[in-house]
């Protein structure tokens, strides 16, 4: 540790010699936070027993409005005409800081608070990813800064941005069409997870599809030359995408699956569906990838005489990691320190950790250390990617699961429900105010930012994978 | 019509040459049918209203075993050590005439006998092949020659086999491999149909198999070169057997589809399931295509590092026609005569006509046609092909359906249930007992038809497509 | 033979019906060939020794062209702008009966007169398809009709037509286009062959095309991102054409191989180019196939970011029988009677036929026979089919090879210089003459002809395989 | 380049504690070097002159093998019985230090020494590897050595290895196998490069292979049922590397073209060859590839019915960097210096760059430069490589040619033979001899060279991609 601290002192000269936030300003902050801290962590509860998935999150969403506005924040509803997004703002003038909040669950992984596989409604959604946290979190952070910024009498506005549907939808992406990321300096953010870590790693842009195939049925035995095979234009696709392979950057990932692929052998399948996804670490040469998939998919149907369309699930944006703000980040979580785990939560991240039959977890007292920040290449992908590309944006993990507990599976979602959570959530939002607080003590901060940002972009222009004309999938009213 | 019967005239010198079955003789068996009648049409409405699938037939088979064992004949119970399969005899010494009988139902086809869509069960099974008429018209057909045996002090023995699971699992092999055909001089057998015909189709050969390929599951984003994708391999196999298309002679059908193809995207699938058929009108033609296509399925295994496992589904032999049997059946069916419609009937056929949707129907009057033999190359299989290759067999198509109404949809099964499908039941029970009748009466028919049957096969060997030491599918009991 | 004949009596009332040449006046035309035979048999033996490939055929068109301006004929010069066809006609007015000749070599066919493989010139052309007796034979039947149309003061117009490029190029496509066929009531044709018998078979349609492929090279280790593979594309296009095999009718043939398929393993390869055939009985079929393929050809591109280009090598229709035609052609044949071997032609020939390698020839003496007509399937092609589509056309295979001997090899060049071959010649020229004398004796007979055009066609339009705008090969001046 | 130095004074402080050579004997020795130079390269110009193929350099051996034991070494002929091959040696006992020597040419690169493409005579061979220079320096260096260890008495042995058939054939393949690099304590290499650097790269793991398939031919319209394509074989081959692709690490490379794929397009290939070429960085995951690549071959045949061969052209192992090597060579290579230019060379050698028709070439000056040793990842490979896995190797990268001209071409080739070209030979002389002399003075050098080969290959075996029974591709006498 020592090692990593001083590495950092001999990087971060200019870190250093910019005014930061004073060091009894500092403790009031994390006072401040941790006075906050029941109400939300019952609040965090409360969102993990009612899951709701994207663009539904109808009473997650509500709760945590409700409570910013009874704090004094300026809301505004249903932002870019999303039911369930919405802005709080509270300050005047610049600098605008961001704070993202989300709060959706995901289908299928409904949970009760026990160390192992139990349900509370089978086949019902359930917060593996954590964002019952997430959420509440943010909020805890902004309105300790605001606090902060009365107190201190600082200049400037911090804005909390309800985001829904991370899991599925990318609704960020309309918040940004809306242009709500306009007028922010800095936007920080924060996702649950396994470790405590200051974000540096390029989280892949990806594209999600389905590709439709339609034929011409006919019996197979009878009357084949009468039929146009989907499947053959499904298998033609593959081929021509396995073909690409070689001649695109390595990292590329291509996957596919068919999700429908013929009714009987002795019928020519007319209809064929295949699940696609397309990643690569980066957003403009994953676009170039992409054009090149789609062509590939246009070769299947015209080499089969079939027809084919093509519909995007969702598409994220790469994490463009900002240096500035993840030393700041990282600077600030090495103050606030990781998880410590009581006995009892101890037993109860043992036992969850038992039941993963797998013999290389890292030790359990990592939670309670802060991984040095490093560019590894996730597997992942998020919407708060895309916010990276529009406006410098800070990234924290912090270590709500106990070291080696991946996402999205039943053992994330239980322990989401849980103190090791909730603990996990209040070192999110202390990090997160610190940082904020930084950037409303030295606006400069926000000046070296932004530079990093163009500097990591080199005047790359942000497009979504998701269509122009594409709508949100909003559920039917 | 005069022009079919003087072609006939000029083609059969050798048929009209033989003894048949004298005028009289005759016209007193066909008074035994109609007298026996309807007894044998109330019990097809009761296996119609109660259908069975496949090695599941244990009422339909009980109902015909025991009016035939009350008429006299010896039975012989779980032939080939198959439940529902039985053997009926009466008679000694030689020849031995065979009748065969199935009566087995079709999953999902449940339907009430009314000339619009209408399930009786929602998803239950239902007699779209009419085997309820097949099973009783030969065992109809198999008493009235008994008494015809009796009447004219003729010699032989006429048997008449229950064979269960024609739709699924070719329960006829087993019988086969158990020798019951091996001494029989001649086996006749009929098929409801939408035409009456005497039959020269050289059904096809077919085989069915399940193609499995086990891979190993990765995260395709994560850790792609860990994965074993089942998916490749079934890629793979598929285009081998398009390669394969050219080199095969052009009468050969190969189709599949994927039955299970990927879990999700993100996956490198581990278990892929495809359906596979392969038919051509010869069977050993077949049997050295399939030899071909069982390695291009082990080469999509050995091509990706995968593990791959063909079960096979069924395996039916072509049909091989035989020429006298074929002329006695058309001299027989033009006494018997096609079906004459009521009004009413009249209305019922052209209501459940309209529901296909066709402008080609061919004129209801057909039913009452008798057509001439023609080898047309059917794109249907039946065990009955396994039995060609073993005794030598004579087949009749008779109009249970309307014209142009094909055959395993919910009409046929309509039909199944009504008087119209029971007439043809009493015109195929009529043309089987003449038949047989002209078997018994002049001894040569059968040496002619062994005849026939060498020159056919030409010393080529049956070998069933189900593997020797395959087991029939029987429900677990 | 007997049986064959009263066959024929019996399906051809019609045209017993109708007036033909009487006996005395084809007696008389017999005889005029055989009088000139010497002097073609040596002008086939002359073009035999200096064979010229498609469209250079300078010299073998111009002794044909000036034997008939000799003969009397008007000629008409390098018609349809191509410098070695011309058009040869004699007489006035209605019918215009024509005969094709054609007279280009193949390529690197050269040899002696021996039955042995020795070439005159190592990889010179030679008369492998025997069009120095095709030419001739034509010509010759062309001259002695013309004398029987003087002789018996019959109407009408006999005109040669010298179609050069039949082996590749398809020249008479070309004179298809320049409406030189409009006028004509009846084309007759023939080509040397190894039987005799009146055509009934429907030469294939079909379409020869080079498909190439542009990538874009790079290192195959270094930067195979950069690189676009044209054999990518290749592979990608063979797939699709395999998968189009199902679903195409069984009776299409489709062939390919590559070219050119890259230059070193380590160059992404940026230039592939095909050999593709596609074929079918029926043009208009073919032309449908042939639209997929195409497509097909494309989608290889776009599936892998290259660029095609096809270029057509040849296209042929198929040929259209014509029932009149093709009766008139076989009781005439069956008139002049097969090829007659002397001793020394015997042994000549079946010295050749022992170089073939084969167990399973035709006896030698069916050359002296007359096979009934028959429409099996063959499986080559001639742009004679291209006129069968524009005017009822006749056509005639003469023996001039032995039987069992294949055209385009070295066997089939050596026979072609002999008295073997100018024996088929005659038969050929004497069939032809009296063909056309029916037609001008009985001019009903090309109005039934005419019918049966209509009737085989129904309406369907010709359209030449050969683009539009496409050139002629022609070489440079 | 101070930077460079501090950070090598940082990094090395167990190697400046080890006894070196001193500085005085250090002079010496490059005087040896200087004075024996003129010798060496007017031999590097006379093997130029006659540039001798892969296990055909018996000139280029011959002139190297009898200066070296005219200079006293003992001859080992015909090393692991290749005529081409063999060991010269000097001293006594351990250490053995070996100094690598290669001598064969390029196919096709004929080139006299201008700075414009001009073959000496059209398609000979030609020395755009430098090979010319290798060997002769390699020599140099050797005998200087032997001078030193007799001046200042030291103990050990100095082995030249003479290796024929590093281009194609890996010849050094089987001096290994013969045993003879076992007792070698350290072996050293060089190589003619544009830039002067100690080797750090992980030179790529290779293996190149032909894969033949035979078929049966038939025609392609008439009978293609009979034929089995051998071309269908290799598309399907081609399918399963294509699909491997997804499942090998990203690293690998795999490449292929077809070097003959049909004779016409109407005949069934029976007959088509791949060239394969396979890659990886790490010779053992190599090899597990390369294994699942064979399987996809027989895969291809098994799938179509036809039969495979694969036959290996070469097989090289990656390039095992030592560290202890490295930075001794580093250290000596900047005692050394560069490549500097006379007027006269600076015009030659930008004429030769001038005709790269590149915007981004390196500066001339970079000749001068020594580049600090740097794992990047090479796409080339080299039978070096085999040997770095059984002896601790270093490697030595010199500028015989300019900054910017890449190996194997015209420019190449034309530099080989100039004074240039010589400059380049000194530099790696000197280098070789000072660290060869640094390992005689300090054994414990070797110990840690050792250390370090250990760990680097952490007991994984070697094993040659070249198969245990292959014969070298040795000329026939």
């Amino acid at each position: 540790m020592t090692y990593a601290r001083s590495v950092l002192a001999l990087c971060l000269p200019g870190l250093t010699a910019l005014a930061q936030t004073p060091a009894d300003a500092r403790a009031s902050l994390l006072g401040s936070v941790d006075r906050q801290a029941p109400f939300w962590t019952a609040m965090s509860r409360r969102i993990w027993e009612n899951p709701e998935l994207s663009f539904r999150e109808n009473a997650s969403s509500a709760l945590i409005r409700e409570a910013l506005r009874d704090a004094g924040f300026a809301i505004r509803d249903r932002a870019a005409a999303l039911p369930t997004a919405f802005i709080a703002e509270w300050g005047r003038g610049a600098p605008v800081v961001g704070i993202i909040g989300e709060f959706d669950a995901l289908p299928g992984l409904s949970q009760i608070d026990a160390p192992e596989r139990r349900p509370r409604v089978e086949g019902a959604p359930g917060h593996g990813c954590g964002h019952n946290l997430f959420g509440t979190a943010s909020a805890l952070a902004a309105i300790a800064v605001k606090q902060h910024l009365e107190d201190n009498r600082l200049t400037g506005t911090i804005r909390y941005y309800g985001t829904p549907a991370e899991e599925s939808g990318a609704g960020k992406v309309y918040l940004i069409r809306a242009g709500l990321f306009k007028d922010a300096a800095v936007v920080l953010a924060w996702h649950p997870w396994n470790a405590n870590q200051a974000d540096d790693n390029p989280w892949l842009a990806n594209i999600n599809v389905k590709v439709r195939y339609k034929g011409r049925a006919a019996h197979a035995a009878a009357a084949p030359d009468a039929g146009r095979s989907a499947l053959d234009a499904a298998e033609l696709f593959a081929h021509a995408i396995n073909l690409l392979r070689e001649h695109v950057p390595q990292e590329t990932r291509m996957h596919y699956i068919y999700t429908q692929a013929g009714r009987a052998a002795n019928i020519v399948p007319d209809a064929v569906e295949m699940s696609v996804i397309v990643r690569h670490p980066d957003l403009a040469t994953l676009e170039s990838i992409w054009e090149r998939v789609r062509n590939a998919a246009q070769a299947g149907a015209l080499g089969t005489g079939t027809e084919v369309a093509v519909e995007t699930v969702s598409g994220y944006a790469n994490y463009v990691p900002n240096a500035t703000l993840r030393d700041l980040i990282d600077a600030n979580l090495r103050r606030v320190g990781g998880v410590a785990y009581t006995a009892e939560e101890r037993a109860f991240a043992e036992a969850v950790r038992a039941t993963l039959g797998s013999s290389k977890l890292p030790p359990l007292e990592d939670a309670a250390r802060i991984l040095p920040p490093k560019p590894d290449l996730l597997s992942a992908s998020t919407d708060v990617g895309d916010v990276s590309w529009n406006v410098p944006t800070g990234h924290l993990l912090a270590a709500t699961f106990p070291p080696g507990v991946p996402l999205h599976t039943w053992q994330s979602t239980a322990v989401a429900g849980t103190s090791i959570g909730q603990k996990g959530l209040v070192v999110a939002a202390k990090t997160l105010a610190l940082t904020a607080a930084d950037l409303f003590h030295s606006p400069a901060l926000a000046a070296k930012a932004r530079a990093d940002f163009d500097k990591a972009l080199q005047g790359r222009a942000y497009r979504s994978l998701i269509p122009e004309n594409a709508k949100p999938p909003l559920p039917v009213q």
